[in-house]
């Protein structure tokens, strides 16, 4: 154990701190949270337009109510007794494959059909047609596409929007677009993308490495997590049963930004 | 349990997805990452300032090297081939009353002295000495000052200086200034304030409840985590020994945000 | 970090491990498992009759079904994909001061009254009087009584007979009967000893330290956690919506253990 | 959410708590902790010879030291102040693929070994032979052989032993050693089967799945890691530097079964 082993995320000296090669005293104040988040997962600093995307991904996924297997299992957590960091970690412990992996399995799939029809010289819409025929042969799904509560989700369409805004929507936006057209054409059925298939567009678009989709989605998610524990902790009785659909919200009424602050 | 349990966090309907009453969708590419955390936690949008503070905040705490017990537990989950999500929440889990919990222990002290001199009309100085000596007849530490590394800590001499830029300093800066200046007169040592410490103290002109400190903490840390997990799964080897301070970094050489970005 | 740290619980060389001295090699099909746990936690080998108690410990709390938070909360994190062990985790982060920490809460009682009683000289009813009495001027509860299914807990039952004819019920099982006696005459309701308040019993007749009940709590329900997520990974989709109390028991009909092995 | 969902681990109702159809209270006194295991597992009670092998099974790997990843991370997130619940948690988080894994993977190679000669109608050598061909030719490692403290690791010599005195010992037996031989031969190294490779033997015998590997070796570890935990939060200081190797032993005294109870 003599040799000393390497890390590039942060230097460490006495009275400085630096993040990728950056004081952080020298970030604060002058980046916003998400722009220094592209900077530690990526090395580098972030556009000015990949900054703003990156906190619109952030805020995309910052809670979704009681229901999904987060929210439940780090309420449910915090309903035995433990401190709300526990609790809120067992929440993170249940984004896996089928709770925010969505953004990773669309990652893969953007990937592939994009350095496809790159390599086979093809317009989208055909790459996405063969892709989506070779999926279904072998009984893939393509996940990242339609959504349990939402026909057409907000978030996506904001997130898509913001990336042509942004300048910033290229061959995955072209590819996340035709392969809803091809599987509305083969199964009769359109399916818009939702937040976990936009938020893996815009990834493609920026460089992230597929297996980062499940951390970017915990980052954001532990906000709402955080809330939710604070509310169990401070609201409810310990030990309740807590139902995961039958609760309602009482929370402040409908309003606009421009009216809230 | 038939009657339906209340939230007051997010409204989902479909195709609506509303935090604290205001659409996500609408809150995306307006709202930085911070100002968002700001309204998830505390139910009401920021102000410009406040926002601003939020993510300078956020950004302070977002990685401190290798060798916290967060980061050190985190590297050694994933090692043994737990999946990215349960490794950050190992991380998150180290996060307690020792590490990061001097966000809370110090609020509760500032809140405390700040009462007090309110009711008894005393100046910050006075009110400082006396909880000082009142901390030290019993034995009790007053969290948030002197670091282990840093003599006098970047972060939390840049959070005070946006603090006051931004016009949010008040009492509360005001006190830990005082506590500070009593501590080196009656133990003949200066301790300035860590960044735990001034997150402390703006986290009370802000009016946040000590509770949420270490949230706070866990939100920003988990950008540093998933960094961590990622090197440690992509750069090392599994169930390596991993040592917790003779690791050296490698990364971008220092440099300025100007020739940054 | 020069000086090694010590660990008086395991040593390792090369062909050789050895639990408090004893290697493991020998243990094998001498000691039963609880045996072993005993050994492990208290450093010494138990004696015929604490073996004996010490399994039966163990098998009371192995599982109570799959309404507890922390069955839930195993399911939970299964149900987005997690590897088993990351889900029996997340049950065990629910084992806390409400869900198991009736044992170490009602260790604590038990051992202040014996203490007292002793010091005093009293008997076993007018020290469980006495302390009563106080607890009830400070509000405070006596866990460890009571059950919100049972009326009277048949593994509480089976423990104290177990402790009788092992020789080891003592003036912890007397002050426990003392105290339900004393809670009868001054609430008029009689609440019999739980599993948690029999398992403190018989802890504090074999001198374990309160602050690990929780331990032996979680060394116990581990067992019903893997089945529970190996239930729910083999048995259940992904994601589905998990009703605390709506669900039903279709495994073996009732048997007897003479019938059955 | 109208329909109940389905459960066959424990039936509850008032007064009566039974495991896979048995009283729970009829289990203790009668059953010892690892035969209890078996029957929560497996769903139905084990011969006298499976139950004593269960317990030898949950003995072997109750704990292997302070460098583990699974100790190390309890012990790392413990020092941050977290209850032991928790840090026991974390452990458990670090058992996976690399940590324990390779009893999970032992068993699916021990598995299809034998699965194809019977097939094959071939003998053990034979079969082994080709099998590891196969490996080797696709770059795949057999799991559960060789350590890297132990040449001769003496739990699986012991496991080995019991097994053939308890008439458990069958073909997977068979195969572990000719696969053993196999790589000797193939190699010109002699690996031994570790404790790993043994436990999967053995469950292999009894019918196990692979997939309970972990969760058999979490339930056994979980011992140990509340024994670590509980020594760090009374024997070490908080937020200490935990090396991982420099660490030294301070128990009793090697001794003997014998001399010790």
């Amino acid at each position: 154990m003599e040799q000393k082993w390497k890390t590039a995320i942060t230097k460490i000296e006495p009275n400085k701190v630096a993040l990728r090669g950056i004081p952080i005293d020298e970030l604060m104040g002058r980046l916003s949270f998400g722009q220094v988040v592209y900077l530690a997962l990526r090395g580098e600093l972030p556009s000015e337009a990949q900054g703003r995307l990156m906190d619109a991904i952030l805020v995309s996924s910052v809670d979704h109510g009681a229901t999904p297997p987060s929210a439940l299992a780090a309420r449910t957590v915090a309903s035995g007794g433990a401190p709300l960091t526990t609790a809120v970690a067992a929440g993170i412990m249940a984004i896996n494959r089928h709770h925010g992996g969505a953004i990773e399995g669309c990652m893969q799939v953007l990937l592939e059909a994009v350095q496809r029809q790159r390599e086979r010289g093809q317009d989208a819409v055909t790459a996405a047609a063969e892709l989506l025929a070779e999926y279904r042969a072998q009984k893939k799904r393509i996940p990242g596409y339609g959504h349990r509560v939402h026909t057409d989700d907000p978030r996506a369409v904001r997130l898509f929007a913001l990336a042509e805004e942004l300048g910033i929507a290229g061959d995955y936006v072209k590819m996340a677009r035709a392969l809803r057209s091809a599987m509305h054409e083969a199964l009769g059925r359109d399916l818009p993308l939702n937040v976990d298939g936009a938020i893996a567009t815009v990834l493609c678009e920026m460089g992230f490495p597929p297996e980062l989709g499940n951390g970017l989605f915990a980052i954001s998610r532990t906000v709402g997590l955080v809330a939710h524990v604070h509310e169990e902790q401070t609201r409810e009785r310990p030990m309740r049963r807590i139902h995961p659909t039958a609760h309602e919200y009482d929370g402040p009424e409908e309003r606009t930004l421009a009216g809230g602050g």
